[in-house]
């Protein structure tokens, strides 16, 4: 987590006092900006930086979108295996980070044979595992004391995590404001604080709290997600005053991490017709003080389970191209299952499509697809596998149907690139 | 073809006379649009009604989005049976419409089984048609005369095609422009008609004989799709000289098909970024007078091969939001091989994504959302399959990672919507 470090402070810290490291050296190269404007853009939170071992990422302005990938057991399948196999699997697709969202099994077991394993910095939420061990000791989560969450969080920034969403803006008003909802909480650490402040008649533990969650993070420099507990889980209440009451507590809360020296994501929808996304980014950016913008998906319809992965790639270019800075992978078993390895490909290549997309929007990154463009005119397919987002499924699939001329099957000797080529 | 019409005219010269038909009133039931308004949109070209037995198909202004699948032989693959598996295919996702594209086997042949086996109406590109029997014959294609590119549309309306591409609006001026592409010519249809002009030294056949042409489709009141040759192939080469010299083409010839009473629809890219798109439609709708627009993808990347049906759905959503009313699915085999019939379902999905989320906003589509998200919010999981947009892909997904609760697995006892309902 120090890689480079001049000082032991937090590298917003570090960047106001005009102090570079490696990391920022690194990471400016990386995403081809001077060290100065990133210098600047870490400074004001507008970029925040994770690390894992070698790998550093940067997320937010002026910087490519990343992709964030969910794995993590559950009650029906505690394995870690698995989780392990995909995590691998969303690495070799390309995901620039992973959140462990275990919540089966040997939680502390999970995250740290995952934090271990992983080449690519990784998130968690860790009042599932409050949760979880409560129950374990036969308790209700709505038993749960303050300490009970804060514990979570200190243990799992313990344990590695690198940026850790806590749902800190969801109050009882805006649990309040979302009783006319079609359907009221669907985020799952949303719903437990939701329940547990029913539960006790008390305002959110994390956000009585906020301060003593900023030492926390800010001791080890770890990034805090603020989760959004009230994002619109149906069309139908997208942009409704519970998000929004939401939003404005979120907005608070990141002026007062700014403050102390923490960076912090702010976390969005979720599911939103087309015409909303774009506006809802500003907004977002506007109230946020424009730093890191982390949304799920956004779906653009809520009538496609099974093909969850294309509607979240649709929302999430569209989010991108407007200013979005990190998208979280939706998989093809989203509302349905837990993700399988394949799930885990499969929504982290859609959601790379929805970066690259954007990223050719909003900074110009259209170099890829001249050449692979290049190649494609002179049916050069060694090239254009080489190239491929995914070399192994473009051979595969030229593969499986190939053609006895130079071209491909769909047009054989008729190919257009042949022929208006002169060949 | 003429079913429950009144006279022996086209649709829409009879809408010009203010007549109605079954057809009509069957047709403004179905889009839930007025009879009267109907009929406006009718008589000015802004819709068009394709016909195939008792199915009645709109496309264009205040309709619902519909949906291309391309089926049909090639030289690797000329058999016709796993051509009628993929009609199956495509009219059991929801396809609207398919096009026979087949370039092997007996073209002929082909185009008949595939009109008696259709549910849906039927398109055809015929100069493909043109081109084989060219080449049967021992002959080049450029040695085709400009009878043989005439005759096959007249082939094809006998044969029962119902919507014909044909590419009458690359001129030499055109071809010239796109000398200076990355990728020249991507159409295949397209660079047919291009090769033949620079080999003959002649404009293009179908430009200059297009008044037979507007003849032969009134005549049997089929639809003319005035095909893009010079779409662009590559991110590269969107909105440049090349492309917007056809547009202005395409302009000049849809007004005299509205003149002649000929119900046309236009053809556009292809491969365009993101930030292009909404200003291509509104463009290409102004220049060709409201006539529907039908595009290919549009696809957002040109690094994604194997995914190709992601990104075309990415630039259909934001292309069909934006007004395009017609959108030709991509498959993920685009690029590299003749679709399969897997493929055919995935692209026709899809492509049906990108439209119903367009529709959402067009036309305030939302009540199917609205049905799925409360079936989902009481874990309503027959409901949710019912509605779901391929009811079987959904039970597979979530019958293979079952749950143990009521749940799915993968959230499973912390199941959001149970603990936020109060279950």
């Amino acid at each position: 987590m120090l890689l480079g470090r001049v000082f032991l402070m937090s590298l917003m810290l570090e960047a106001r006092k005009g102090v570079s490291s490696q990391v920022v050296k690194q990471l400016a190269e990386q995403e081809n900006v001077s060290e100065e404007k990133l210098l600047r853009l870490i400074a004001d939170g507008r970029v925040i930086v994770l690390e894992q071992g070698e790998r550093v990422v940067g997320i937010g302005e002026s910087l490519s979108t990343k992709v964030n990938a969910n794995i993590g057991t559950s009650s029906d399948f505690p394995e870690v295996a698995p989780e392990l196999a995909k995590l691998r699997a969303a690495e070799e697709s390309g995901a620039d980070t992973v959140m462990d969202l275990s919540t089966g099994g040997d939680l502390d077991a999970n995250l740290s044979s995952i934090v271990s394993s992983s080449s690519v910095p990784v998130g968690t939420v860790p009042v599932y595992s409050a949760v979880v061990k409560a129950r374990s000791k036969g308790k209700a989560f709505t038993e749960m004391s303050e300490d009970d969450f804060l514990g979570a969080v200190e243990n799992h920034i313990k344990l590695g995590a690198q940026f850790l969403t806590v749902h800190c803006a969801i109050l009882q008003e805006g649990a309040r404001l979302s009783r006319s909802r079609v359907v009221r909480v669907v985020s799952r650490g949303g719903c437990f604080v939701d329940a547990w402040m029913r539960a006790n008649k008390k305002e959110n533990p994390y956000f009585t709290n906020y301060d003593y969650l900023l030492e926390l993070c800010k001791e080890k420099d770890v990034c805090l997600s603020l989760g959004d507990a009230l994002r619109p889980g149906a069309l139908a209440d997208a942009d409704d005053d519970a998000m929004l009451h939401e939003l404005r507590t979120q907005s608070g809360l990141v002026k007062r991490a700014i403050e102390a020296g923490v960076g912090t994501i702010v976390e969005g929808p979720g599911h939103m017709p087309m015409d909303t996304i774009v506006e809802n980014v500003k907004l977002q950016k506007k109230l946020c003080h424009n730093v890191p913008y982390y949304v799920l998906g956004p779906l653009v319809t809520d009538v496609a389970p099974g093909y969850d992965h294309i509607s979240g790639a649709i929302g999430g270019a569209i989010a991108a191209a407007a200013g979005v800075d990190f998208l979280c992978y939706v998989t093809p078993s989203e509302h349905l299952a837990l993700p399988a390895e394949q799930d885990v490909r499969d929504g982290v290549y859609a959601s790379r499509i929805a970066a690259h997309a954007a990223d050719i929007v909003k900074r110009g990154d259209s170099k890829w697809d001249l050449e692979m463009s290049k190649a494609r005119g002179k049916l050069d397919w060694d090239k254009q596998f080489d190239l491929a987002l995914n070399p192994n499924r473009a051979k595969e699939v030229k593969k499986k149907r190939n053609s006895s001329s130079k071209a491909c099957s769909m047009c054989g000797e008729y190919c257009a690139y042949k022929i208006s080529s002169g060949e």
